[in-house]
């Protein structure tokens, strides 16, 4: 990739995610990088292919980071570190980003969000699988189902908020972490998992 | 409630649930009824309104079921029978009465949902809140959000199958189930469900 192109989608990333997408304008985003708007729109002809180029970027950060945590580990061990950063995560403000996206650019964002849904997919039926032949998730759990319900979380919880506005995103994304521990693990994962994740 | 209005809404929801709205006119009713269709519309100026009646009618005929099945019944031996029943319904043919619903009536529809769950929300938590005292359920469970999970399941069942069509509403109805008991029950509370709904 070009250095430029590089450098637009690192700075697009950081800005979109911390204050939003409709409020970066390109002309921030030339400003901060001392480039041309020219050279940008070279680049990128509308600000919509951008913010696909930030989609695909960030899904790459989010599978590399995954990778490091699976490497190495057992399956029950990345699971416990999986809930570890997404308590982080969720401790943090919910960005505008994701709102921005669902409405502003339907389009992208559906198919965004069917190519993270198929990600998580396959990567937690490799987790499932894992775990089960290791002796802490439950031999007769349905490995489909079960990485699909997780794949669809997000949505599920997006949707409850919508029913019910005072419920937080990370009360129900601790609830929903919950049920998929509960649904997946056996006895001694169950355990394992409590021990783990206790709050200090 | 006056006689004709009654046997309207009775006629209309047998034929609704059978073969959906849109393909049941309000001529088909009268004629069955041998009412005319100025009696009709004399009791409902639009059909949206008959719709809108048979839906509370179908409120009322489901909760007077779940009133008769927690009767006389522990929590956990009512959770047994609504999963039997379900196995039922779910056997049958999922009707064309909530597509025409959803398609053709979304007001009345989301009006309706919404006094669904808040319903379904509230006798949930009823149940959640006796089964830990009979001590079948987790003393530690979160009874607000799992009535929420459960009330708003049907919306994620159809969520799930709009994003993975070829998976049936039997299997995730099913699988649904699976994660709820996990969820509320204990060790004793699984056990006793395990054990009260094996499939002949």
């Amino acid at each position: 990739m070009e250095e430029h192109t590089k450098n637009i989608i690192q700075v697009a990333y950081l800005k979109f995610t911390q204050f939003g997408i409709r409020s970066i304008s390109i002309d921030d985003i030339c400003n901060e990088l001392r480039i041309s708007k020219k050279t940008f729109y070279q680049i990128f002809p509308k600000k919509e292919d951008l913010v696909e180029a930030v989609l695909q970027f960030q899904l790459t950060l989010e599978k590399e980071n995954f990778e490091k945590i699976q490497r190495n580990k057992n399956a029950i061990e990345a699971l416990v570190t999986i809930i570890k950063e997404l308590r982080k995560i969720t401790n943090e403000n919910v960005p505008t980003f994701c709102y921005d996206l669902e409405k502003y650019y339907p389009a992208t964002w559906l198919k965004h969000q069917e190519r993270k849904t198929q990600w998580i997919r396959t990567s937690f039926e490799d987790n499932l699988c894992q775990g089960i032949a290791e002796g802490f998730y439950r031999d007769d759990l349905d490995i489909e189902m079960g990485a699909i319900f997780h794949a669809v979380s997000l949505n599920s919880i997006k949707a409850t908020m919508e029913m019910f506005p005072k419920l937080s995103f990370k009360r129900l994304t601790e609830f929903y972490v919950e049920i998929i521990v509960r649904l997946i693990t056996n006895e001694k994962g169950l355990k394992y998992v409590q021990e783990h994740t206790q709050k200090e």
